[in-house]
Order: C-alpha cells, then structure tokens, then sequence
C-alpha cells in the first residue's frame, strides 16, 4: 500500500538533486504554499478515505522534498464521482498507476492512487470543479518525458492524464494553422502535417511520446528553435481549464491579435501549474522541399564557433539547426549504443541541418559553404546527408546522446543557457573542478541557442559528487546572467534554484498570479515555484 | 486653463468612434474601476492644488467619454519633487504640452499640464513611487504614434516620457542581440544594426518617430512579421517599472529560459496598462544580403489568394513580405499624393518582398515564380525592383496608404485579423452595407498575416456613417472568429470592444492581473480594459 510516508521517503531516496538550498525552515522567507486551514479540508472527516492513512507520519525534514500540503485525500465518494463522469476511465489498479508515478528517468516517484483520462474538455472542466471544491491536488501528465520531475505525482496527487484527449480539431493548410486536443503525440502530428506538406515547428527527442500539451505547457525548446522560434511565437492559441473548473477559451487561430493582454503566454511553460491545457492552435511552417545534413569535426570551441558564425552568414535563411557534441559524447555512442564515428575523431562535432525550397541552390550553398569552412581550417573533416536515412543516421549522433547517457551510470544533468561564447567553457571548467570524481562529463547541446545540455554520470548515486557539481554548476550559470533551466522547466527538482536566474521580485509576481489563478494551489503543486518566497 | 471638463468636453467631441456599448451605467455588470473611496485621494485636500478646479463639472454621460476616476491632482508640491528629481526635466509650459496631449490622428485629446522626461529606469522609479503613493495617474507615451487614443492622456495624467531614454545599451553581434532603453527610436535602432550587418525583426510605417518601448508595450506586428514573428518570439527580455515603483528585471538575453512564468510576456501588448517598460532586449536576424521586391496586380482576391500560395512554396524561406492593397488605395494615392501606379491598373495589387543569402539563387527562384504566376494567368502585370532606391519607390505605395487617407476626409480606420481567405469579404461587404453613404471605402493589409486594415473615409466627421459602421464591422469580424484588434491595440478608442474578440472570462483575468500589478489604477487608465466587466 503506497501511502504518504512511503511516496515521500521514496521521492527522498531516490531524488538527484538536493532540494535544500532554500528548502529550510529559518524563518526568514515566507512560505509560498502556507498550509491551509483545516476547514479547508472540507468533508475529509466525515467521508471513508480510501485507504486507512492512520499509519501516516508527516516528514518535517528541512531537506530535499517538500512537506505534504494539506490537501484532501481521495475517499470512496471521491471515486464515485470520477466513475459517474469518467465511466471506465477512471483507474485505480496499482499496476496501471505504476507508470505514471514514476518519471521517465525514473529518478522520483509519487503515490497517486487514482488516474484519470478525460476525453474532452468538458470533462477536465468537471474534474477540476469537482477537486477544486474538495481540495484535492491534480497532476496533470501529458507523454511522461520531463526530466524536471514536473509531471509526476509527488505524494498522492490524482494523476490527470491527456493520453485520450488526441484528436486534430482541424488544419487549415492556406494558413498552417493546426488546432488539436492537448494529448496529440507530437510525432503524430508531424505525420499528419508532413501528408499535407507542413512541419511542425518543434521537433525534439521524445517526439515518439510527449504530448503536444505537455510541449507547450513546458515551453519545450528542442532541434529547430533556431529557425522557427520559441512556442511563444508560435503557439497561437491555447484553451485551458482553470483551477476552478472554468474554461478559458484563448484558441485563438490567428496570427495577430492585440485585444488585450495575450493571457494564453501564461500558460505557456507554466508546468501544469496555472491551468489545466486542453487544446492548442499551432502555426506550422511549409514542408521544405530540401532537407541536407552535415556532420562535421573540429578541433576548438572556438573553431566550432567560428563555423556557427560562417553558416549564419553563409547559409543564411536555409539554415535549420546547428547542434554540437564533444568528443565524451562520442565516445559514450561509440561504447553503449556500438555507433560508430560518421568522420575522423575529432574533439567537438556539429549536426547541422539545412531546410530550403530549391535544392540545387541549397547545394550550391552547402558547397561554398564546406569549401570555405575547409580552406580556412575551421573544419577538419565533415560528411554531407542527403538521403533521408543516411540524414537519419547523423541526426541520431546528437539525439541519442541522451540514451547513451543512460547507459553510463547515474546521471546528473543540467541544461543552461549562456551567451553562446561562453557556454562550452562550463564544460571546461566542471572537468577541473571535479578532478577524477565523476565517470563522465559530457557537453553537447542546441548551439544556435546558447543552450548547453551538461551531464555528468557516476556508477551509482553519489551524495559527495552531487556537493561538489551543485550550487557550483548554478553560480557559475547565475555569475554569467545565464539560465538554470534553458528549455526542461523546474518542475519538482529545480524549483528552489529558481533564483540563480530570476529576482525575488520576479517570483513574488509568479506567486501572485498563481495565488490568483489557483487559489487552493491544487494544480500541480510543489512544482516551478519555489517553497519559499524571498 | 485646461480644467478637467474641457479635457473631457475635447475628448467626446473628438473621439471617432462611440464608447457606448459596454459604457452604459446599467446595473448588469460591474465597474471595473470602481470610484475609489475618497480617502485614496489623501493630501490632496492639504495641498495646493495647480489650477483651482472648482469650476468642475462631473460628466455623467453614459455614451462615448469615460468618467475620471478619483486621482488626486497634481499640486505644487508634486512639481516641487519632479523638479528635484528630474531638473530641467519637468514641463509645464502648455506649448510644449500641446504635442503630448494630442494623438497622431488628431483624434483624442487630453487635458495633462505635466509632461516628466526620464533618462534612467531609476528615474521611473521614482516617478511611479511618488505617483503611486499620491495617487497620480500616469499616461507613458514614447513616440505618439498609436491610432488608439492609448498613448496620450484622457484627461490629466501626467505624461511620462521615454524620449530622453534613448541609450542603447549592448549589441552582440555573435547572438544578434541588442538590448537598448525603451526611448530609442525605432528607425535609429535599425540604422544602428545595419551598420553592424542586422536588422530589426519589425518595421512599420512610423519607423521615423515610433519608440521601441512603446512598440514592444503595443506588440507592434508590422512589415516583417510574416518572416520574424511576433514580438511576443523576438523580444526576449523586457525591464519594467511596476506601479509601485518596484524595478522588475526581466532583461534576459538569451534565447530560452525555463526558469519560471515568462513575465515579460505580459508586458508585450498590455499598452502600459500593467507597467512603464524602461528597457528591452530582442534578438535581431542577419542583414539579408539580396533583397527584391515586386509589385503585382491582379485581377480578383482570389487570385491574390493562390499567388500568396504560389508565393509560400516557390519563394519559401526567401518570402519577407507579402502586403497589399486594393484599387481605392491606388485611386487615393494617385489623387492625393500624385504617385504613379508603376504598373497597369488591376483590382488589386501585391508588394512581395523577398531576402536572401544569395542574390544569383533568388533572382532565379523569383524568374521561376514569375513565370508561374504569369503563364497560370494568376498575375496580370507587375515589376520586380533590386536596386534599393526602385524598391523603396514600390514600398511607397504600401507604406504611404495611410497618408493618403489622411488627405481623403475623416477616417475610421479598423484593424482586423480573420482567415485570410475572408479578409477582403469584409470590404466587399461594408461596401455594400453603406451603399454611397462613404467617400472612400478602401482594404489594404499585411496578407501573410491575414491583417487587414480597413478604411472608410468621410468629408467630415459623420455620426450617421460611424452608426452604420458599426458595430457592423465588429459583429462581422466576431463571428468569424476574428480580431477586432489585429495590430494596433484596444487604447482608449477601442477597449469597450474587446468582448467581440476576448470571452468575459478572459477580461476577467486581465482584470485580475492589472488589480494585482496595479492595484490603485494609476497606470494608463481608461486604456485596453474595459469600462465594466459582464
């Protein structure tokens, strides 16, 4: 039986990252969640709880996670009325809850004991009124593939999840404008858009599983932020239900609208904190005609910045990514997924993806550029994709870094983003600072975005290596006015770093507005805010 | 004197359009600013007060006008402190004023008798902290150029000017990066970039006079929107002074950043309502090293529709533009400022502009195009411009649509975004909703964004033609799902309007959210929200 105890020492165990830096209990902050009065907990003790919780010790350690909030718990009458609503959709069996307990690193686990699968808005706007009213904290998970911990349950949250809600609403192809529910996958959707000649303008490695809700709710960044931009830009509209049960209709599907405040921002990156999304509208750019990858090696940082500079330049408006690996990287590939090495070995690698209309010029473009890129010896050695599958195999040297990853040990990733010339020198210096203590430090990342993603693995879990990676790895990103989190979120584990990139000043504004649109704070929480305010 | 009658009799005897619908004193809904209770107004019956306002008669007209809310007034004491802390910055002399209480269009007058000219963001601070605490309204206003009544005051607000913020304040030409104060101008900012190989992701017609504060605070769409986005993806930190005078740094200069509610979004478009933004950064493209641009005309919109498609797939990643305008635009320019059509005369008329990276491989994508356009009998004539000064000659006559209106009567200008392939059915229909009642009825627009501005002109200002206008044009845009404000914001002219395009709900939240960042109302008020909530 997974009580609250159990989910709360399993989250402690199991946790990468200490949670502690402004998780104490000195009296100097402000609580963000105070708990709530207990007549809040309206009809807890005159209903059957689910399952006896007398046995139930509240952990008041100052450290990694939270305290459990004072929410209700699910009581039979509770199930009752999720089973009216949501006729067999309405899950409870232990088996089928294991999965959306645990996150896809399986690095924290929850305890929820109750899964829900709405099929329509209606329904989540039922459901949420309904947990509103009764106090009872709501998870809601899109495809499972954060890595913030953000979309699993930390104590006995009922686990909301859009799996069913996978409808296209329309596509409109003059505009590229695509509406879908919130649980489209996204790889899907780019089917669907890629028999109509459009893309979708995010493209990421969970691709196979995320939700486009899940996407949008996170602000996920991913492989062509660098042509198509942030889903701030792209996202035109999003319908979300409101702690309340309220629905708030911004599924807007055009492309400028400036009647008031653009609310749907909002919900963008907000981790399921701020409103339950239930549908987006996407604009979607043309299908590009011609599509070529190149892999390439070079024997500095700053040679492959050089090269980023000279594509920009050279490749211009066809230009569709430009990623970079180091040579750990490469060896990890080489040693877990037996991938072998497209070019000669060289210290750093760029992926770089062209996307254009006409693919001779594309080539003539490419070739000026290589030509130019090898004579001023920027580039030591490169291979040229045109072949979709062969375009394949080299983009998996960069989406698979992560996998290989996995294979090495216990991992602890961070994912910054720093002005573009600076951010391979953490790599650098994380290597000097940790001296011998970590199996692997691995730099690769989303170059075009100043975005590295920095990991480090170790056999087994490693309290000694973590105090030595952290807060180092957060006040070298802070001193430099980078960000904490450039494209995973908070979620549960970074929350409390939130201030390595953002002012008290800033949170107290995200806490108000929280405050405002979840009063109870029964959407997610523990997530993206803070425990405490400054 | 300017008393506060005068500024209100001005106000309704100017305005363009009637402030009715939503305005009425009917008990159905509730004042979103409620009068405050008078011990708000504190001091100001100890002090002085500028000019002896007991002349003052309150308008209670439930028609077009806005009442004034309860802010004090501006004493002698307050001068006394603006002139401490901005010497020499602090204007009195009406004269001076006269340019700031007046809009662009000579459409919305105020009545202020304090014009303030900060130059650092602490400045602002201190403006808003006293404003705050003595309950004074304050009007910001960067380059004046809105065609809303949403950057001069109502009645007597103080004008806060960013013109003297003028500073730009780093470029990164590795990142394209620049970060400036709000006062630069827009035009300045681009001259700066292209000196240093870039441009500004936006250009709009008021280029010469309009502020980058105040283009980010209205989310400007403008000419390159349709290649660049929206600023809601370019812009990518914004500093702001909230109404307590409290500095909110947004100031980000990276392209992503996870770390919490992304803050500065809520500041893009909300027209000064929520805060005085004092600086941004925005990530600006690559100067294009070719650029063309055609002017075409065809025959019906239709046509004009599938050349927009031709134009997406054969031009691709090289489109920047795709603008028109119909023949009652050409007739006017003509007439009014006696530029010639460069082509034969046709119904309607494009300006496609595309910007590349080599100029060989888009001339040979824009011959192919042509070719197309002509033999499928899409196009009827046209000329194609790659010497700057011929396609700055064919911009013209997109660009000065606006001026030559100016020179035809009375304008009542709308800014509506739809599906495009319905944007010109609006002009089509008013035409023959009105019959001859109008001089001119013309549709011109940014047509990759589905935004069109339509134009009715009249000798003079006519209330029997604004009655048959509207609220015609908003019901007919509302129920095609569109927006009443594509572009140019809500300001004072159009804030009553926003239920055509937002859900009670939603105005409900904007309501909530300038409560909380502005809870005494002294920002903008009478501005983008409504007069009540339904």
């Amino acid at each position: 039986m997974a009580g609250i105890l159990q989910g709360s020492l399993r989250l402690r165990t199991t946790l990468k990252g200490p949670l502690s830096i402004f998780g104490s209990s000195s009296a100097s902050g402000g609580l963000l969640h105070p708990p709530q009065p207990a007549g809040l907990r309206h009809g807890t003790a005159r209903r059957r709880t689910l399952h006896d919780r007398d046995d139930v010790t509240k952990t008041t350690s100052p450290g990694a996670s939270p305290e459990r909030l004072p929410f209700s718990t699910v009581t039979l009458e509770d199930l009752d009325f999720f089973r009216r609503i949501l006729p067999g959709r309405t899950i409870t069996d232990p088996d089928l809850l294991e999965s959306c307990n645990v996150d896809w690193l399986k690095s924290v686990r929850g305890s929820s004991e109750v899964l829900l699968r709405p099929q329509t808005t209606q329904e989540v706007s039922q459901i949420l009124s309904y947990c509103n009213s009764r106090n009872l904290a709501v998870n809601t998970q899109g495809g499972n593939t954060g890595l913030v911990g953000g979309s699993v349950p930390v104590y006995d949250e009922i686990v909301l999840s859009t799996a069913l809600m996978n409808k296209i609403l329309s596509f409109d192809s003059i505009s590229g404008v695509l509406t879908c529910q919130a649980g489209c996958v996204l790889e899907h959707l780019s089917v669907y858009l890629e028999q109509r000649d459009h893309i979708m303008p995010l493209d990421l490695g969970a691709k196979g599983s995320c939700h486009i809700g899940g996407n949008v709710a996170t602000n996920a960044g991913g492989l062509r932020l660098l042509r198509y931009g942030s889903l701030h830009g792209t996202v035109l509209g999003v319908e979300t239900v409101l702690a309340d049960g309220q629905v708030l209709d911004c599924l807007s599907t055009l492309r400028k609208d400036n009647t008031g405040y653009d609310l749907k921002q909002l919900f963008i990156g907000s981790e399921g904190t701020l409103g339950v999304i239930t549908a987006v509208s996407v604009l979607c750019p043309r299908k590009s005609k011609s599509v070529h990858v190149m892999f390439l090696g070079c024997e500095t940082f700053d040679q492959l910045l050089k090269t980023f500079q000279l594509c920009r330049g050279m490749l211009g408006e066809i230009l569709s990514a430009f990623e970079f690996l180091d040579s750990e990287c490469m060896r990890l590939l080489n040693t877990h997924l037996k991938l072998d090495n497209p070019i000669s070995d060289c210290p750093f690698y760029m992926v770089i993806e062209t996307s254009g209309s006409d693919a001779r010029h594309d080539e003539e473009k490419l070739h000026n550029f290589l030509e130019e890129a090898m004579t001023s010896s920027l580039v030591s050695d490169g291979t040229l994709a045109t072949e979709e599958s062969k375009a394949k195999a080299l983009w998996s040297m960069r989406e698979r870094v992560t996998e290989a990853l996995r294979h090495d040990g216990f991992n602890y990733k961070y994912d910054v983003s720093l002005p573009v010339e600076t951010i391979y020198q953490l790599v650098t210096d994380m290597r000097a600072h940790l001296g011998g203590q970590a199996k692997s430090v691995v730099g690769y990342g989303h170059m075009g975005d100043g975005n590295l993603h920095l990991n480090i693995t170790s056999p087994t879990k490693d309290a000694k290596l973590l105090a030595a990676i952290e807060p180092f790895v957060y006040e070298w990103t802070s001193a430099r006015r980078g960000s904490v989190s450039a494209e995973h979120g908070l979620g549960l584990k970074k929350r409390n770093y939130i201030y390595y990139s953002k002012s008290s000043r800033a949170v107290a504004v995200m806490a108000g507005i929280k405050a405002m649109l979840d009063p109870r704070g029964i959407l997610n929480p523990y997530k993206t805010l803070p425990d405490r305010l400054l």
